[in-house]
């Protein structure tokens, strides 16, 4: 009974902000916790730069939509549903993922929540809890599934670890090299071969 | 960040014994737990009638499948899929479920798997874990959802009990009476009004 926990941005979606930034033409959105590691502040100056902007939610919403799916994400999506249960775990916030994840038909998501006044304007943000990806693979363990988790970049690594099989999708080069643990891979089909690789492993292993 | 938790067979599904009985015109395949206290020595009279019949998965899956989700039952899904997150949570398995999931369009389901021989003979079941329902609605709970479990029957109670808040959809007499704690709906724009005011009240107290 294998349960497989898909990070979504950079796997089956685009980055969200990065392309938010792209398609706003405001470039200080793209900063990352590389450029500001403390993620609150980083946070705060997004929703103040939308503010200042006067982007709303709907308004970023539909800047989100219009992005679609990765290419070849939906099928292969769709294909592991039909044979795994499949569950996302990301870091993004429920109202910026819905119209990306209606695109997907709807797989279920585990992630976090905006605070959105009655205008539309994005007033804050509630963090479900700190690492969550890594606890929801762990609670999923304990649940006797066997767990295979996969993403694309250093946050993911943790719940890569607490997975009984963890898998690399188009991850740079740095994380490569520090966890040279996980396999990886770059195509839809062979992420498709490597997630079966691993059900046949742990099938034969102790259950 | 709520987190529907819902029962399957009597909820969204034709109960799948009883119909199989009927549908293959087998009534001792009626036998349910009431009849037979001891779930094991059931399930092996269940697969040992299935052998005696010549009736192999597939046979069983076509007749699953003509069965068809409960009226009603696919709108309510989709919409309440769109608002949020639902996990179907079920004591069947999943290679019975599947032909009846697949008309769902694939919602994420935690249930039990069958040992199928390479003939497609059920040569046996794996439970996943005992009252894992209750378990599941648990390790939500632990990952800061506020959930809200719906059910039919007495084996749902546990669930019902775990949830921040329980629901019970087209529940028999006794089980209304010894559980009035839990409120009781019976239509299923009735159940979304039910979830929805559940949602409302969790929404207001502590988080």
């Amino acid at each position: 009974m294998e349960l497989v926990c898909l990070d979504m941005e950079g796997v089956l979606v685009p980055e969200i902000w990065i392309n938010v930034a792209q398609r706003t033409g405001i470039p200080e959105l793209r900063l990352t916790t590389r450029d500001v590691p403390d993620y609150d502040e980083l946070m705060q100056g997004r929703l103040a730069i939308l503010d200042r902007h006067g982007l709303t939610l709907p308004d970023i919403q539909a800047v989100i939509g219009d992005m679609g799916p990765m290419e070849g994400a939906k099928d292969f999506l769709d294909a592991l549903r039909r044979d795994f249960q499949v569950v996302v775990l990301s870091d993004t916030f429920y109202e910026f993922a819905r119209p990306l994840i209606a695109q997907l038909d709807w797989p279920t998501l585990f992630c976090h929540r905006l605070e959105v006044d009655g205008a539309g304007r994005i007033a804050g943000y509630r963090l479900r809890m700190r690492d969550h990806k890594r606890a929801a693979v762990a609670a999923f363990r304990d649940l006797n599934f066997r767990t295979i988790a996969a993403g694309d970049s250093y946050n993911d690594t943790t719940m890569l670890a607490e997975a009984d099989a963890g898998i690399l999708f188009r991850a740079p080069d740095n994380v490569v090299r520090e966890f040279p643990q996980f396999p990886v891979v770059n195509e839809f089909d062979d992420f498709r071969a490597a997630i079966e690789a691993a059900a046949r492993r742990l099938a034969e292993g102790p259950a």
